[in-house]
């Protein structure tokens, strides 16, 4: 279903999971004077504390979903690992955004990959059916290549490298023997992403090109602005642009790119919500990825994407949140936590901005 | 009762008061990973829909204050005029931040005017405790001077002009003939304010200074920095950090004060929370007074208070608010409103931060 009309303050916004992103979602329509209603299928969730109301139950649990779906103007998600008949049933009953089709896309890297490769680069691929195909798959890709489930993949799971002569059984097994899509081994330089949104009119804004450092797959700082050319920047938010309007997409996107020593670029993933490289707005923009998307999904105008600071987030990951206190005692350094009761090695426990040169 | 040692993570913040000031600190403890639990009298506020508990009773319901208390782990309030006995009830049971002094103080203007004056200048004052009195203050005050009750004025009512001649009786019914303070008047060029916070430790940050312009005895714009000169924002910095020291204070304050032609100071009044004059802190400060004052009484380590840019604060008054889809739409405008249900004239509904020239 598509928006009608906007919502006016005072209304409700339904969240698809509970976890950060949907509470830093759920504060920022809080700013707004919107409220939130967050279907989650745990009943310990960050976005519970800060949220007007909960639902907690099954993603297949359809009384459940029609009870969430009656309470909110418009239905939209935190993760994009929503199941496709959650997302069908609920677009009966309201708007829901980013559509359907934006999550079928991003939910299996091989249709992923074949639809950004008509908008921009990408690296060679291959889809692989079974381990008989990888022989086939890995002369078309180049080798080495990384061998990857088709879907579920999140942080690194679900992959391995693959290399002309390795064991072909071997590779296969260690994915679970899944569908699976073989990609060519890019040598890039940096990785960088665009944020970028648009709303039910066609509005698009995109934001300032942040530079990601991972490790062990999990994001460890972004960098804003990233260390590349001008132009080289702006191609990058020109395909998120096409991107979503592509889409027909309404909310905030997440587009991953590798940059190479030739500044040339070419898309990794997209990722239909809002993105953890995309964290640094809040403190560096006046308007933050968060509010942004929801401002998008309610129908608002998109709000003014530039930004006031360089900035540069980082995770506070597993036990790197205990250092709070001398975090919060740095200047200029802002500081998020999620709440989250449990610390474990690698979780994602808070992030914190830390502002630099103001920009003119 | 002091507190022992810092709020971890995850621990509740209690918070007296569900309006719109307690809403914006339950959003800042949220990006801080605390939870805050809201005890109001009124069912429908705008603070329980970002919060994650509320209790609903009177401020003399020992019981429903007591298991309060229980569930958190330090209680602050949105509002000055929290009775008494609510606050040394509490004060049993758990850290109260600011203090009963605090509370005492500014609920009594004699008694204020009286311990600003230690401090600072203030116009003159006398106390008036009957119709008879007002004849020798107003020769000690000069003439024209404000008559005002001293216990619960608020947004300019409770007060009437008075002059030498006028009729004592009806300035005295006028303002119910409750116990009075008659202030001279002061012939000022600007209003300011100084938005200051004080830790357990005593740790004091000051922000910079906004200049304030009010319609009808409410506040319309804050414009920061205030047109002074940079010799006077210190002094009245210097002034607001010696009223939190000699409060032995908890938390954010607002120290109004008068700028008069030669640029002399003189306090008018002081509020022991946070401040509407201080909302634009959200939008042009690395940490806000929301995210301050909850530091400060979580005995976190209070934030960098500097300034990345020029703003302007507009409040949104009744229907005005209404115009949020145009107010959204403007560049380096940032919109804040409150989730009331009803606009009343007059009544604060949301604000509106406009970020100008960066801060160097």
């Amino acid at each position: 279903m598509r928006l009608e009309k906007p919502l006016s303050p005072g209304s409700t916004i339904g969240i698809l999971g509970g976890g950060q992103l949907g509470r830093m979602l759920a504060l920022a329509a809080g700013q707004l004077g919107l409220k939130c209603h967050i279907f989650a299928p745990e009943g310990d969730n960050p976005a519970f504390q800060v949220a007007a109301a909960n639902t907690v139950a099954r993603y297949d649990d359809e009384a459940a979903l029609a009870g969430f779906a009656k309470s909110v103007g418009v239905v939209t998600y935190e993760f994009e690992n929503v199941p496709a008949a959650t997302a069908a049933f609920l677009d009966r009953w309201v708007p829901l955004a980013p559509n359907a089709r934006a999550l079928e896309i991003s939910q299996d890297r091989l249709t992923e990959k074949t639809f950004i490769s008509k908008i921009a680069r990408v690296a060679p691929f291959a889809e692989v059916g079974s381990r008989t195909d990888l022989a086939t798959a890995i002369a078309k890709t180049g080798s080495p290549g990384v061998l990857k489930t088709r879907r579920l993949g999140y942080d690194g799971k679900g992959q391995t490298r693959f290399a002309a002569g390795d064991d072909a059984e071997k590779a296969f097994a260690a994915i679970g023997r899944a569908p699976a899509i073989l990609e060519g081994f890019v040598a890039f330089e940096r990785e960088i992403s665009v944020i970028a949104a648009r709303g039910w009119s066609g509005e698009i804004a995109v934001y300032d090109v942040p530079e990601n450092q991972h490790e062990n797959h999990i994001l460890r700082h972004s960098i804003v602005p990233a260390r590349i050319g001008r132009a080289t920047a702006e191609a990058a938010r020109d395909i998120a642009a096409k991107v979503v309007a592509a889409l027909d997409y309404v909310g905030v996107i997440g587009v991953e790119m590798f940059v190479t020593k030739g500044e040339e670029l070419l898309v990794n993933e997209i990722a239909p919500r809002v993105h953890n490289s995309g964290h640094w707005t809040i403190d560096a923009c006046a308007v933050s990825q968060f509010e942004q998307h929801i401002r998008a999904v309610a129908g608002w105008p998109l709000g003014d994407p530039s930004r006031h600071s360089d900035v540069v987030m980082t995770n506070l990951l597993g036990a790197e949140a205990d250092r709070w206190r001398e975090i919060a005692a740095e200047p200029r350094a802002c500081l998020h936590l999620y709440g989250k009761g449990e610390s474990r090695p690698g979780r994602k426990m808070g992030h914190v901005n830390r502002l630099g040169a103001r920009q003119g």
